[in-house]
């Protein structure tokens, strides 16, 4: 079954060790914010930086795993057909779009409807960290600079990410037009049996 | 007063608002891991994330923010004689040694350290996310490769913080043999009244 994530929202689900999340992008050029939580301990959760460790890349496609801060494997990648995303950057959130939208209403962004879909399992919102950006585009030139790129991923790409572990799962279709080139548009996804 | 953190290991101590820390690395190429969370509120904590979502950088030198989790500035770079830091890599832990450094029996590591230090203060460890590694020198090639270099910090080569708020702050002399060239030197810090 395909579930719908509206454009600038979020939700969270379980899943079960051995299913697969295939996460969509419908039209093309958004941005899904993703994050995990071990279902039976909510100390451990999805970890950027162990993550960035084990991967020794910031690279991130086929084959790549994504740890959690106690150096477990929470996904796997299993099929990608875009191998472009970022693992270094926040989930955007009213304080940053305090910092770089100064002109535009604030939104929740990823970050509140995260946390407020995390809420409705009893998980805490100061728990959740730099999200794992499906699609995002971030370049990091040598002089160490990042720029936020418009996302290389067209209509239909997916990446297809095996859950290691039963996990609470969030998600969500971006709400910071640097990240999706100004477009805000839905998010796909799909829980997949083993 | 000058206190030394012996090799591989770690403290931890309170900073009041407008205080300066003072990272010396008194005989060069070695790395201290930073981490702090807010005295009052210990659901706020520096965030790698926000960071460098700020900085618009993976380099930081003088002049350079750090934020917390709630996008609140924790400390100001104020003097900087090295200018090469890493905000990206989790502290070494049991876990990453046995990863990286299979051959050789796990010490605690910089998050052993740092999680023992921040016990004292009732902070429990799942909330130690990704430091501030100053002095750690890492490489993100054109292809995102991650390297772990030589540190470039002679002896005598120091960072100075201001704190923005009041804290308990974190600091090691890192353990990771990749991370100091093999040399597991101490680390120096001095905290300096506004």
């Amino acid at each position: 079954m395909t579930n719908t994530i509206p454009p600038r929202s979020g939700t969270a689900f379980k899943m079960k060790q051995g299913e697969c999340l295939k996460v969509v992008d419908p039209e093309g050029e958004q941005v899904a914010d993703l994050y995990a939580f071990n279902e039976n301990d909510h100390t451990e959760f999805l970890s950027s930086g162990r993550s960035l460790d084990y991967n020794e890349s910031v690279e991130f496609g086929k084959g790549a795993k994504l740890y959690s801060n106690n150096s477990n494997v929470m996904f796997e990648i299993v099929e990608d057909t875009v191998g472009v995303h970022d693992f270094t950057l926040t989930p955007c959130s009213v304080d940053t779009f305090k910092h770089f939208y100064p002109n535009e209403a604030p939104v929740p962004g990823c970050f509140g409807n995260l946390a407020a879909a995390f809420e409705q399992y009893g998980i805490p919102k100061h728990l959740i960290g730099t999200t794992f950006n499906t699609f995002m585009k971030v370049d990091i030139d040598r002089e160490g600079k990042i720029s936020v790129l418009p996302p290389v991923s067209k209509a239909g790409d997916y990446t297809v990410f095996r859950a290691k572990m039963d996990m609470i799962v969030g998600l969500t279709a971006c709400s910071a037009g640097e990240s999706n080139n100004f477009s805000y548009k839905p998010i796909e996804y799909e829980i997949i049996a083993q």
